[in-house]
């Protein structure tokens, strides 16, 4: 059996944990093994890297190392957890990957975009998703879901988190169809049941 | 006044510690604010990876991701310490460099040095050392020098460090006069000398 490897992003707030759970799900419906990864995250070093990128704020950042240490963390991701699944033929859903990190600290946060797609190619051994969900959603109503203390992105505010909802945007557009736009104030099972569609097709193609 | 940015390298023990202490005094001779770094390390950030890197030797690092880590805490040292130093026309002496990255990860660790050296200008901003000291010894006599446990990259034995040795005497061919190789079995002071005969002809060419 061929791994897929699908991703999820969009703004925080947008859904994307819960429609992970239901994918996760519905591909082990289909008898598949799912290996369901967050980015930054998912090793001891992700982990590390996490703690200081989104909780540790005491520590400044510029932002060329806060995209240099998400691209440490994916590295590590990738060649310990994603490639060993994939070539398992396992499906690996990744809450968020690179696309984020070109949006997050490129479109939003003033870093020159191709830099960050020409350090993510190295970082990910080429390595993209098969396919990703972007849910897209006004961040006025997404904040408003969110509980809890902000971490260090969420506390950068609604201006930045609408410049990271355009440069998802823009950045959907420029990849075409490997990213798909989903409209997140769709009821969970509308959305489900979009990424479910899709996912078919792509399993029908390959 | 103009600043000045020199780094010192080499395997360890080569005997660059004892170098920039003698160099840092002579600059201040000269009647020069000096700013002494170290790569990695140099600010919070960077203390903090460095002690991921060398170690907390239990969180497993593939070679790409060690070399972001020290790239992002470079990426820190350069924007949050060297660049205003430069700018205020101090001296800065760092104790390694993206040079050390190149050799370490990439002709020694089997990464492709061309990629680090990319990554390398977006995380140094472009701005690279006006002379680099290499210090160049077998590393079967530099390893007499040390002292304690080794860290990451010394465990990595003798055969790693006669690779890095070479991978350093290769980029310097590589990168001209910007690099001074000097025989680090020579005495203290006749290594000083030769280093502050360099730097002189640089201060007065500039």
């Amino acid at each position: 059996m061929t791994g897929i490897f699908v991703s999820l992003d969009g703004v925080d707030g947008c859904g994307k944990s819960t429609q992970i759970s239901l994918l996760k799900e519905w591909f082990e419906q289909q008898g598949r093994d799912v290996l369901v990864v967050r980015d930054p995250g998912g090793t001891k070093l992700g982990e590390a890297l996490r703690e200081i990128l989104l909780h540790r704020t005491e520590i400044p950042l510029v932002g060329t190392a806060e995209m240099l240490l998400y691209m440490a963390s994916r590295a590590q991701l990738v060649q310990e957890r994603i490639l060993p699944a994939l070539a398992e033929g396992q499906v690996v859903i990744s809450d968020r990957y690179l696309l984020a990190n070109v949006v997050y600290q490129g479109s939003a946060g003033g870093l020159d975009t191709e830099a960050i797609w020409q350090v993510g190619q190295i970082a990910t051994c080429g390595r993209m998703p098969d396919l990703t969900f972007l849910l897209d959603i006004d961040p006025v109503i997404s904040f408003q879901r969110m509980q809890g203390q902000p971490d260090r992105l969420e506390s950068r505010g609604l201006d930045y988190m609408n410049r990271v909802r355009q440069g998802f945007l823009d950045q959907a557009k420029e990849l075409g169809s490997k990213v798909v736009k989903i409209n997140a104030t769709n009821t969970i099972s509308e959305i489900h049941t979009e990424i479910v569609e899709r996912i078919s097709s792509l399993l029908q193609a390959t």
